[in-house]
């Protein structure tokens, strides 16, 4: 028997991981952690921070990974950057969720927008965020960005008919809080709020296992009003599957093309995004995805 | 308490995972499984079967997960239906491991394809496959396939000039017995044995953690002397971090096109793989990626 070590040497010698058991699909996704840096119970969730050993801060909300700092860049790039590289000038943009701010600094890197509404229903996601996260923090101080916290559904009932340019819903999953925003009831408020040309974008899981929840989702869209659906997938490894979707759709007008002049000539750095990661994620569907969505 | 269940009652119970610990990125992935099906050591490797809830059986070698019934065609459609319509008329094909035989399924849809070699050292994994994965090993009756359950190094240095237009190396990771098939030594043997304007592709890992291996893959093959080689990503949700890739290399020639009109109208059913995921797959590459290698 080795003597009682010390608090450090624990830390070093016993290996944690922190895993994800996702039950819809039977599957897990787990890191490797060398300390719980914070946790706590708020009005509506239980956060986690977790310290990895190869994937830097890990944010989980009622023991679903929300965020590494490693891999986030997949995600955030993909609900930001192909909506506003769609639009032609998108001046006023509202995030639902999002209090990770990682969503939020990647609107701001695009000059057009004059002002960006973050809708998130939890603060302490955000202050967490701000401690943990400080990268993805670091445009919350832009003169651009009003950070509410209140509640995304109530804000969308209540917006200014036509008066938002973009809609971009970085939610949980379709369970507890964030159930109310994958449904026609909440689709119909965007497309009030939304002027001539406005899209939303809206994380859609995963394209393998929840193919019904996209389809009903697109459904609904298309009932609301929108012109114009799609299903963009782009590889996420800490979310079930390791395999994400973005489901995007068009006030008006069509879907099928872009700015790609402005993709190219981008003056922003990104990790995943591109002019061409775009045009595929538009024009390459998977063989079972565009037989089981129709395109 | 309850009083003691029957077995039956036991296994509906009992949740069980079996997850890989992938320590070299400090990631894992898990699967709920309902019974070990079989497990046994051969000569070479340690090998379970499981039956999972969700993904059919699951094949674990030393391990590491090699496939499930749900989501190998990821990877199969992949090492295949790329290099095929690359080929102007790939006739001798060789495959060098692949012993649960998805590859060699996928390669025997290809009509101009008149012999393929199967090389795996195990043949314990491929009659395996032929019990638990019936599915992936229907084509190997075809007239056309040649199983040997040899060395797969030294078949390919053994190998006759000039005598193949196709080889995929469909290995385990480049630990143990597939370490030999990540060098120059190999890639030479390969050089050797391809037929003007042949192909080789291997299986490259993951981009996002194994950057490293992929760069020297690619360095190590153009030392070889192949004139072009591309590094394909396509979603893998069982390998970690869910992304995977495969490089491929041309003898003599480029590797920017291929057999579109082919792909377009193929006769054969795919589930990922179709012609604009090809041109996807060649032409979007991830922003990390583009400038890790340089393209």
């Amino acid at each position: 028997m080795s003597p009682p070590s010390t608090q450090h040497d624990a830390s070093l010698n016993e290996v944690h991981w922190f895993t994800e058991a996702h039950q819809p699909s039977g599957s897990s996704i787990g890191f490797r952690t060398e300390q719980l840096l914070h946790s706590e119970k708020t009005s509506f969730q239980t956060i986690e921070i977790h310290q990895t050993t190869d994937w830097g801060n890990l944010m989980v909300i009622d023991g679903c990974v929300m965020l590494t700092s490693r891999d986030n860049f997949f995600y955030h790039e993909m609900m930001t950057h192909p909506a506003l590289f769609t639009h032609a000038r998108a001046k006023q943009v509202v995030i639902i969720g999002g209090g990770d701010c990682g969503t939020l600094r990647e609107v701001l890197r695009h000059e057009e927008v004059e002002h960006v509404v973050q809708v998130e229903i939890d603060e302490r996601v955000t202050r967490l965020a701000e401690e943990y996260f400080p990268e993805l923090c670091e445009a919350n101080d832009d003169p651009r960005a009003e950070l509410l916290f209140i509640d995304g559904i109530k804000y969308m009932a209540e917006c200014e008919p036509e008066s938002v340019d973009l809609i971009i819903v970085d939610s949980t999953d379709p369970v507890g809080p964030a159930e109310g925003l994958f449904n026609a009831a909440f689709y119909a408020s965007c497309f009030k709020a939304l002027r001539h040309s406005g899209l939303l974008v809206q994380q859609s899981e995963s394209p393998l296992v929840h193919l019904d929840l996209i389809k009903s989702m697109r459904s609904a869209m298309r009932t609301t009003g929108f012109t114009a659906v799609k299903t963009l997938p782009f590889p996420q490894p800490c979310y079930p599957t390791g395999w994400w979707s973005c489901t995007m759709a068009r006030r008006d007008g069509e879907l099928s093309g872009f700015r790609e002049r402005g993709a190219l000539s981008k003056k922003f750095p990104t990790r995943y995004y591109n002019a061409e990661i775009h045009k595929a994620a538009l024009v390459a569907q998977p063989e079972f995805m565009r037989e089981a969505l129709g395109e």
